[in-house]
């Protein structure tokens, strides 16, 4: 059988090359900050300014903890591995370790790093490429339970907020899986489908693989993709929306995006109550019952005392839990949903 | 520049083979009959049972016509075409003729024939192949005029209302064009983008480039797919309905079509209003004034009675024209479209 989902063996070595400043690190930064437990070191090439905080590692030193995965978690200039990384990545392939990147620029278009890999078996894993074998979506409705971010555009915080929820959910033990949607956050869980790279007549089916059958009492807190109010990846938004079939979703949003992002202006976004009613319309069409639980708000601009004012004004208007994921935390959206999903 | 369009070169030559019934040549039926101008003739095996009315044209017959592309006309069981249709299409491919296709096998994928193409200069084209370098939608509104069709489903008649309303226009001298989104359309059209092939993120974007700029009398009569409703495949539903922006709406139903196919009787079509409001919500978040023009259904199923009755019914429940676009025609929809755009 094909697989229909990305996986990466972890522990993982996070590989950073020389990278210039943190920005260009984010990736890697991500898979540390949220899977520590995963992360078995870094290897830096000399100079290299970003430090995350892993064991520094060799070759051997990484084989000597049991590395599985090589991950690239940097975002190169222009999208490709510069040259002068490609002969310690060589290496590292020969000796058998996975590598993993999701670069525009695909390890699989690498001669002579996929001459090494084959020679060792190694895996190397393009996450922005999807898995073959992705069916039509059915609409069959799973059992278990299903959260999934939607946003008023894109980088707004999806990730973020979906992750935050769910370690939200572990922290009260709640059973829950994090599903990943999009390269950044394949690498962070581990597995995932690149939902915005798949054919557009798999986008549900694609969706559907992501949060099979489960447990009743167990929830899929899963990544959103773009914005129904996008005119560039709508399609994908409401995709993911109908294939994931959820029982609630949360709203994340940017409080300082007036407008959706890349399209000149012409695009306001509208009023929070508007966007969560035309969301549910959608949702609805596949779950009756399904509801906001909440809205993730972005405030990193704002001081503390125009934040509070912001989020309480909003959550007495739209009469649901609004929070900041980073500056107040996603406790009161988890009251919510575990309180008034049935 | 890379073409983001597919595109055929009239006049026609329609292959039929040996197909066995004219439900299995529905596409060469579908050109001959919207296209008679661009279909020099027909060729078909010994014992071929269908017959499309054409001339019968030898290889010399359609060379002496001008013939420049023969379409293999024909959905053959399995989606493959028989091992003893293939010598004659190597002679047309070496002889110089484009062959088009629109099967799962694609022509590119049959040695001999690309051996011969490549020889002759021909083209294959599949028409379920997309064509590369469509790029990422951007929202910017483009001039001209556009009505799109939406379903409450699949297959429930949005090319042939696409068609017979474009019919319609052109007889009434208003400058306007077909825009094919499926490869039948596309047959027909010679020319379109097959908008379920193309990657998730370019849904908008091959959108896009099917319709556009175009003078501020000119109407774009756009091919719709999939249906808001349908699970599997909403998310290019809504893409090509925001790269479309259209100025207006045609919802295409079929009477007998109580649930969404395909999906095991979990999805009932909501009323038709309902349909209706959540299209138009969904297609003002990028163009405000968008409306609706009217229904198109299929009610082949019902005697001129009840027909008459149900199409009546409708039309008062909703205040817009609603027709059968083979029994009634597209005239009332084209009065109401052409009266309330602006």
């Amino acid at each position: 059988m094909q697989l229909t989902k990305i996986s990466l063996a972890a522990p993982y070595l996070l590989y950073l090359g020389d990278v210039p400043d943190l920005h260009h690190a984010k990736t890697g930064a991500g898979i540390a900050h949220w899977r520590p437990e995963h992360c078995a070191g870094q290897m830096r090439l000399p100079n290299c300014p970003v430090d995350l905080g892993l064991p520094e590692m060799t070759l051997q030193d990484a084989a000597a903890a049991g590395v599985k995965t090589v991950i690239v978690g940097v975002a190169p200039m222009g999208g490709a591995i510069p040259d002068h990384w490609i002969p310690q990545l060589i290496r590292l392939a020969a000796a058998g370790f996975d590598i993993a990147a999701g670069m525009h620029m695909k390890l699989a278009d690498m001669p002579d790093l996929v001459a090494a890999a084959s020679k060792s078996g190694a895996k190397l894993i393009d996450v922005r490429v999807p898995p073959k074998g992705i069916p039509v979506g059915t609409g069959r409705l799973r059992s278990g339970k299903r959260v999934l971010m939607v946003g008023t555009d894109c980088a707004v915080g999806k990730k973020y907020s979906a992750l935050a929820l769910h370690r939200e959910l572990e922290r009260r033990d709640i059973k829950s899986t994090f599903r990943a949607t999009g390269q950044t956050g394949i690498m962070i869980a581990g597995e995932g489908i690149p939902i915005d790279a798949v054919v557009a007549d798999f986008i549900s089916g694609a969706a559907e693989q992501l949060s099979p059958d489960n447990d009743d009492d167990h929830w899929d807190v899963i990544e959103g993709q773009g914005s129904l109010l996008n005119p560039s990846y709508s399609g994908v938004s409401l995709g993911l929306l109908h294939g994931s079939q959820p029982n609630a979703i949360v709203l994340c949003h940017d409080a300082m995006r007036m407008e959706i992002d890349g399209c000149g202006g012409d695009y306001p976004i509208p009023e929070l109550d508007e966007v969560i009613d035309d969301a549910l319309r959608m949702a609805r069409l596949i779950r009756k019952q399904c509801f906001c639980a909440g809205v993730s708000v972005n405030t990193s601009q704002m001081d503390d005392f125009h934040r509070d004012a912001y989020l309480s004004r909003l959550q007495s208007e739209l009469g649901i839990p609004c929070v900041d994921p980073v500056a107040t935390g996603m406790t009161p959206i988890a009251n919510f949903l575990l309180k008034f999903a049935p």
